[in-house]
């Protein structure tokens, strides 16, 4: 049988009280209507949001195609469809289940393949609240997301189908464990810890996972040499902007469809709320890594700029429910001041993070996290801080074994040769852009 | 006046049949404000699906920039844009009429421009289920998408003006009919055939008139040399990265709309079971094309995996409402499959079609139709066979009647200098990459 | 206190009038249920209409990056995301109650920050129709849109802060009063002036503020010479298509979104008519253009195309819910004609606009506005131009003003020598696509 996770049931059940509150006094047949209604309302919600996070696929494949090279650009395209192919199916096949089913308060749910089955919604009983399979349509979409962050780090230097690997572990095991703690139910759900749509669950462990990889599969040839850090320009600005603004409309599916309901005029409230917060966190990323750039370099990086937004949209998703716009402003612009720190830092420790994901969905998201007490009183510091470092070494130990392995059976690493005159001829055998990139000439 | 069809008619009866279902008992007026709420839902779904099939113009845009060569970009974008707003149009005029006007059973609508009139509506009988604009929208994007399936396949090559003349009769005349046959309630629906959301009815004969074109068009210069197949890769991989998961994304309003209403809670789970398996089944269709290439050909072909997405998504539409997940993943992955298989049939029957749209469109689809009795028992592959035949036979003689008919009059190749030179320059007397493309230089 | 605007006001209470009246003789309960369900109703259509202007900003971003040179693509990325993170936050700051609070009939509101409070809502009370933060984030997007006009005409030559610094001011204190005249309930509302999505009221007053731009601005060194214009091709047109389309579907949510409700099915069945009057007029602007420059000039220019159907859209955004589906043709129509005349016009009178905005968005916007009384018995031709000429008088002046301060102090204009390198390299130190691009080298 299926089990509805906690996160899902709980959130879901708020909603439905409030419609079936706003009914008291009507007629049985009237109930069941209003039902009715809050069960279409909540399903189209995960439908509409579900497909804007599916869609973040298409942002980081832009993203990542326009800062990584010329000659590595098909390759990237690769990598981002078949990683979400391969999550989807992974989480098909055990990670739902894994994360959802039978968690009670402890630390991992039961692998069994998913199988939907809206049977008592079909009766006409509504209580489960939504369809599960749109249910399952939105979650499946967070772990592809989670995916997509370790893509960018390890890029132009990594094998494809060893990442694909690592991508099948991280969707049937490494998340929905971790997601288990909290949106199943388990024992961080229990101690009180406060996620609302995965700064940590998401963002920090696709972060930690990249991080993992980029320190075991070691920086690119070159990009760390005597004379200093040596840049490594991306091929396409303007693909990196569009991917950015696909990721910012995403995440109004993301921290949105994260209310779990769209019944009541609460939900509706909550989630509009939700999207003016989202919105204006990024706008504070924004500014803050401008000023920034400009204060201390003199001058303004766009792909910093760009970094900053999402390391706003990044810091607001723990908590986008609470804080006044105002707060959220200031919450996401921190989120873009530690992006403009945490690049250089991490060139510092000679750690390669292509497009600085490690940066944005890492560092942004222990922020994100650290900061819902600020403005709900639900959550402690101390909790909060729980969730990030249990998360956090679980995610680092697991992702590094996997990493290791996957090094010493496949091996994860391409040859310098290969390296050198870019995966996508490597790889692929072909360019992506073959009339005008100086393919394998350019290093 | 305004008929509605029978496709739309009889599934939103459904829909309506269960709203009224659950109010049974309730006072006239609740009857009354339960319609209206399906009537809103099922207005409302055909909008957001619609616009999402809408932007599968750009899709089909960006996918074909990507895959024709620099100097032909250009001509392929206004090509895009303008059989968009051809086809459109012409719908407008007499296709729609045509296509469910009167149909009862038989082989045609009637020719008349379409006229919305919600006069029912707007005094409170919401018998028809949905606004008539609202549907119109939807029914117009797939004919503009049918259109845009033949603009990749007769690229590099075609002149303008005689392509969108074809592209005028297609959605005037040729789309109509077949669409009739079945969605419009003719001679197929009474015989049985099932085609959900199209396989056979959008992507065959878009497919089948793509194929015509291809064939009376001849292969691009070059292309087919006594030293076998000549390959002509595309210009940016990116970009038809980029409309492959535009396309991707549009395929939730393509099969989800299909479903023609959101006013129940059986609607809002068909819906999101149709999400989940357009989803998976274009999983198939990638991890399918993947495997299979690295296993022929030793390495991963980027093209033929963004065409086995869109193979697998093909696949799916004739039923994506009866299958499993399981199920649904194994019919994409076939349609990716027989995408690997198709392009390099296609090319040793020296058919030159550009972006691999008749092995998407036409292969998968016929796939995808006759797959249909697998997982529905109301179809049987005898009728799936009729209706893939009829509609076949019928849009290969009318296209190539009109094909043929362009080329005696207006003419429909461009010259062998205009070929080399690009259709920018000589078409339209620009460049698309003035900056930094090869333009007329590149072969 | 927060308080709802005028505009927003009355459209949403005829949502909720004809909710209410569909269930007279209901008892209270289900009085509340159906006016809880209008609410989400209503929220719903603000948030999805929303999300999609927000994605406008993508296609700005993308139809200039494509429509300017490489050397200064990363540069107009950069405004593009910087202006729409300006723009809604001064709309947070000042701008929203500027634009909507105690106006009453006068010439501005209030200058105070938003504060959302759906108090009343959460009370039970669903009076005002929709979330108060629903209707604020899709106000926001508007003022975005207004200022992306802006960035397009004067790209290549304007420096970065004082362009951000005209933003901050346009969306604080230009758009807002006008818009206070109007949507706000001040004057113009009162003398029966219609403008439905902003015609004037967005496009205009971005175009009177690009035009001012570009005139106290000058044109870019080069351009206009002895010999005549100097045409600069922008750098990739495949990315000006894509910004097209995107822009023609975020049309959809300006447009539908302008209902204000969604509520009862007199309001779907507005919205799906704004869907197919709105996507006809841009088809009538894509034809009017692609047959008009073929008669003209013997060859069809893309470029021209693109902006013919952004012309199509704008002229129907003053009126997109009282035409015919013909009627909305030919006022796409028209526009796409006025853009084709308007474009070489301006270079005669050596204003130079880089992308064609004034001529998409004030010159059809005019158009549009005027066209009102054709198809709205409700407008005439009298107070339609008594708004237009009010606004425009209003918007040159204080735009004027504004950069006529900002050249004076700040200046507003890069150097002769950073004009040629490119805004790429002189303001932000790289390159939007430095392995391909010719960067400095290019003119």
């Amino acid at each position: 049988m299926f089990a509805i996770g906690s996160k899902t049931r709980m959130a879901a059940t708020a909603g439905l009280i409030a419609v079936l509150a706003s009914v008291a006094g009507g007629s049985p047949a009237q109930a069941q209507e209003a039902t009715e209604t809050a069960y279409i309302f909540n399903t189209l919600s995960f439908m509409i949001h579900g497909f804007l996070v599916m869609f973040m696929a298409a942002g980081f494949a832009m993203l990542e195609s326009g800062l990584v090279r010329s000659k590595n650009v098909a390759t990237i395209c690769l990598k981002n469809i078949s990683l979400y192919a391969t999550a989807g199916f992974m989480f098909y096949v055990v990670g739902y289940n894994a994360m959802y089913m039978n968690v009670d308060g402890g630390f991992m749910g039961t692998f069994l393949p998913w199988a939907g089955d809206n049977a008592d919604a079909l009766a006409g009983k509504f209580d489960a609240g939504y369809s599960a399979e749109s249910d399952w349509f939105f979650q499946m979409v967070f772990v592809a997301t989670t995916a997509s962050i370790v893509s960018g780090t390890v890029a132009e230097r990594i094998k494809l189908w060893p990442f694909l690997a690592f991508v099948a572990v991280l969707a049937a095991v490494i998340y929905p464990i971790t997601g288990s703690w909290q949106w199943g139910g388990g024992w961080l759900a229990e101690l009180g810890f406060k996620d609302f749509a995965g700064s940590t669950l998401v963002h920090s462990v696709g972060g930690w996972a990249a991080l993992s990889g980029a320190i075991i599969l070691g920086a690119r040839k070159g990009k760390f040499t005597a004379g200093g850090v040596h840049p490594m320009p991306g091929s396409s600005l303007p693909l990196a902007t569009l991917g950015t603004f696909i990721l910012w409309l995403g995440w109004f599916g993301f921290n949105g469809g994260s209310q779990l309901a769209l019944g009541s005029a609460a939900d509706a409230i909550a989630i509009s709320t939700i999207y003016i917060n989202t919105n204006i966190a990024a706008v504070g990323g924004v500014l803050a890594s401008m000023i920034l750039t400009q204060l201390v370099y003199k001058k303004v990086d766009l792909t910093m700029v760009l970094n900053g937004a999402l390391a706003g949209l990044v810091s607001i998703t723990a908590g986008p429910d609470t804080p006044s716009m105002g707060q959220a402003f200031l919450i996401g612009g921190v989120g873009g001041i530690l992006v403009v720190i945490a690049v250089p830092l991490l060139d510092k420790l000679k750690i390669d993070d292509v497009v600085g994901a490690v940066s944005v969905h890492l560092v942004a998201g222990i922020w994100g996290t650290l900061a819902v007490p600020l403005t709900n009183g639900d959550a402690t510091f101390v909790n909060q801080l729980t969730g990030v470092a249990a998360i956090g070494a679980f995610v680092i130990v697991t992702s590094s074994i996997v990493w290791l392995v996957l090094k010493m059976t496949m091996g994860i690493r391409v040859s310098e040769e290969d390296e050198m005159i870019g995966l996508d001829q490597a790889e692929l055998g072909l360019e992506a852009y073959p009339e005008f990139g100086r393919g394998s000439q350019s290093i």
